[in-house]
């Protein structure tokens, strides 16, 4: 099968290095381009690279010599691993140049004009793309993933919302040390030791979910979802995997059973299931008291399923659960991936060998 | 000076050894008989014990022996560091035998004649006793202390409802591993790991406020506080100290800073500040936005601080912090402690050296 | 293909699912009887087990009713779980009535008619057993894999050994709590924490090489090797990945570079490679200055490879180096595995769709 | 008390802060000067530091203006943090000034004419002194402590080398996390992992054992000890404390009760036990066959202490044992404190308040 070459901006960093391990064996794309810092430029990439994955740098990119991160690359697609400062200009660079970018990155997700994706929870905001693309003279475009701790709340959101409607939720994750990359956190302030606090983490997890469970309109841009959200990160001694306790008012009554049972049931759309990362069961309840927990769910899916457990009755509100996803895979470069698989079964991204679904899911 | 003779109940478990580390150089108290498991009894204390507590079994203890948990120690006053299962009972029969009675156990905590007391927050229900004594027809009393995980959260929201009314908060804990004695937690389940789920731990996070708040009346009796708490528990891999992160509905508008300044102002009355394990200051505000954190806090004020901070605006109420205590010291042990400081200095409990203040907490 | 019938027992204790999980889909055998405690002895075994293993228990043997562990079972091969105190005598009573013993539990080890086997060590040692019937009377026999501890050390001394003579060995280990069971290890004990001590686990890391690295005599007995070993076993915070760093004095000089190299290219037999769970490469030599690692290297070759690094001069002996495997799969459940494939291979069990190899390994 | 005025170089790094908290109440020392990094000087200390240590920066040093680190400070003495890349001109520079620099950097550990000095292994170390004036035409000098690995070592193997004779050691350490500083070691490398590499580790262990169980000789010189140390340094996920498992060939045979009894009574000479800093018990033996461990007996003696344990029969050589002190008090900050404080009892530093001893230790 003929493959679409893609281009990881940022390979040596560890997002990049995700998105190697991801894409060293895809069915639809192939490695056709590396970019890298300065220091390792012109060297193979095995060579450069400080390999944090399991196993050894694969062998097909060992070789492969890492070039500069400029919009000139030999690639149908991009993801990029950009870090925050260098994100902004060269994600536009390569977009005007008229690349797809799939970032990780976080400068462009609260943009207007840019779908920040999640297959499940919100594959039609992709239709924000050529409004992008006019709104910014751009011939490529963004579409970013959201940051790894909104991400581990957002589906059992989506679904609660769905269901009964959802107007408030008070927040605490849990989350782990490569959410912070590497070296990120020292062990010094981590061993034996909680820190509770994370960067702007608290204003991304109050902010995106608005957007992502929002509603594209006629006008072609996102309203916001009339929610509100109340957040604290938390970073623990736990090295993938990021939790979240959550507290939910909802848009009508609803007894836990019901709850669970719509959370049990739920599924994506058949478009979606249909993608080749897509897990079997994308949304997993655990009816045990003691889960979900990092350790033992972060890998469900290939890492990219949500884990929930723990509905009951909150209180104050309505209901508490507790939810996770593994941070560097469904809340990072998996996320990416999937996100460019959805595209190209959307039509957005035209693949010689994948015909797009009929209809939009 | 003289001294008040002191038993221990369940002297070699982790919580018993705390009290024999906390009253072996005690100014007011001496320890004068301790009880252990039949495996135990007959035998010194210093052979009988699995010393967890830092250095060696205090000389003065090592080969005091080690006798039944009856009624019958020559002793003025009790501690109890008896399991769930056996202190109902056995307290009782200590209660009725004439022996104040200071409990770190759970059974009367939530008893309509029994004060649930913290010095700091709820001095004035130690009212309860005289009630109790005759409800029951006890010559001797229990005064219980509460579970360290409601230690952790009350007195910050003590200063907040005192200052500007109280009515919803929803907690989130990182409880360390310490709180589930030993071996407690097994290692296998907690590293690299969160567990979310602890025993009853949510239903006392969210009935002991409303007693812990509740004002004492004119019937002798508590009327619990008109709150509704949502709490959520989760074990960390950290040894010690509990934390919290907390969301309120306040009575009245205030703004972060006044909020701020009140919590950083708090100071505990004047015959509490003079009890002797009273610490200089009690109420610890911390501004840095990375604080409080567990291993870094834990130990202020020998343990028997809360430690509070990252007051800020809530998007879905008025404020969230964050706080800590020690949850073995603030917690449990030393909290008993202190708990018998105050009713002697209360008068409640009579000592031949210390004077009762004049007028009560 | 048809397959074999394997019993577990001790099936639902953290062993027992470790053979239930490598067994569940194994080319030659088929779980066809499960044995647990009497707690859980007629109950299906998903509802009497604790599961400890990623993911649910599998489907096929959910429904499976656990029995009592008494050599009645209708199956061609046992594996045993069983705890140490239950080993000697119910594992004699299997090998009595005719089964083929896999064990895992320490007390057969050590007997000089039982093979204690590591397929890629001394997988001649497997003509103990017409000794051992004929000694025991039994129809059946027993085969047990060395301690976990004892399994990461001695394939590397292997190769030594082979190669330049080995005569003394200065062993230190850092071993996983997953070695000592569920729940095992307390986290009070281990959290930012080492134990330097682990039961009797020094005498047996200086014992088992000799018998490992000895030799099948003409009289049909074992050799000691003429090693002296000195061992020193640390618990530390790690869950899975047993590691070592040992000092030697070979038998003849040699220099750094050769050892690696002798190292690297190291290759168990044909008939061991051939073998169904044999990984791909089973000695792995890592050049990186800072490797091996438990996290990064104990799960290579699924859990069934050793992982050297670090050979360098030793000022006191010859040679220093550092290795690792994965406790609980090599050191354990898996090493029960391979010894069984080994043993249908070498025609000991017989199997109807495998064919025994011409010559022993 | 007239006190000495002391001058603590990198004061704002997290061993210059260790100085900073060993020094604040000391009885004979004053903090007088603090040195920085450029982005520190000029700026009250109590802002520029990132303060690491318990409780809050002390209130005395707080407004301290951090300066420049040059030899023109008001001072007595200097203790150094220097990292190794500033140490060997600035501290030589300070040392040409007159000043006598206590330093717990590298680059001068194995100058011949520097001693090495640990008070209790080598107090007599200091008579170099006057050599090293002469041969580097200083007015002030320079005096090392230790590396924080060699110095957990090095007493048990001085108290066995005075008594039996010291041959050979082989030498595996567990080191805790904060040997590296701060930030150090990343979270991602050492949560649920081992790292069996620390830069240049394993060499200070073999080599500065020779010169701190050498001999001061007549001429001036230090007489390497005719010992071979084999060593393999691990880093392990704990806060505080360097452990190591070592085995020893001794010059005589010696049976483990003896060794046992040596260990427990040696105690250090007057001179030193007379230092304000010298604990009571600096050589801790422990019984428990599970002892010592990092997290119980890291703080024995204020941190200063050195805990023994596991003295046992090694097959290989004659005994094997476990040792451990605090890598950041004993094997740095206190250990350059304790070494002024000898050189003042000594008279090498003259003190307004404090006579010289009759006689060197």
């Amino acid at each position: 099968m003929e493959k679409l070459k893609v281009g990881i901006l940022a390979a040596t960093g560890s997002v990049g290095q995700r998105f190697v391990e991801l894409l060293i064996d895809h069915p639809w794309f192939e490695i056709a381009a590396l970019t890298g810092s300065p220091r390792t430029i012109g060297r193979p990439y095995g060579e450069g690279v400080n390999w944090l994955m399991a196993g050894d740098v694969p062998a097909s990119v060992a070789d492969m010599i890492v070039q500069p991160t400029e919009p000139n690359l030999d690639v149908d697609i991009i993801f990029s691993a950009l870090p925050t400062g260098d994100a902004r200009e060269l994600e536009a660079a390569f977009a005007k140049a008229g690349y797809p970018v799939l970032t990780n990155a976080s400068p462009y997700r609260m943009d207007p004009y840019v779908p920040l994706l999640i297959p499940e929870v919100n594959a039609e905001h992709s239709q924000l793309i050529p409004h992008q693309q006019e709104a910014y003279g751009w011939d490529g475009f963004i579409v970013a993933n959201a940051n790894c701790s909104t991400t581990s709340i957002v589906l059992p959101m989506k679904v609660l919302q769905d269901a009964y409607g959802l107007d408030l939720a008070v927040v605490t994750t849990m989350q782990a040390v490569s959410g912070a990359g590497y070296p990120g956190v020292s062990s010094m302030d981590i061993l034996d030791n909680i820190v509770p606090h994370i960067g702007k983490e608290d204003g991304k997890l109050e902010s995106e979910p608005l957007k992502l469970l929002g509603s594209f309109n006629a006008e072609g841009k996102i309203d916001m979802a009339p929610l509100k959200v109340s957040a604290h990160a938390n970073r623990v001694p736990v090295i993938d995997g990021h939790m979240a306790s959550v507290a939910v008012k909802l848009g009508r009554e609803v007894s836990v059973e019901e709850a669970i049972i719509t959370m049990d049931n739920w599924m994506p759309s058949e478009l979606i299931q249909s993608l080749p990362s897509s897990p079997e069961k994308v949304l997993i309840y655990r009816h045990e008291e003691n889960r979900p927990q990092p350790r033992l769910d972060r890998d469900a899916g290939n890492g990219l399923a949500w884990t929930v457990g723990k509905i009951r009755e909150c209180p104050v509100f309505d209901l508490r659960f507790v939810c996770i996803t593994h941070n560097t895979l469904r809340g990072a470069a998996s996320g990416s991936v999937l996100n460019a698989e959805l595209l190209v079964k959307q039509g957005v991204i035209k693949h010689p060998s994948v015909a797009p679904a009929v209809a939009a899911a």
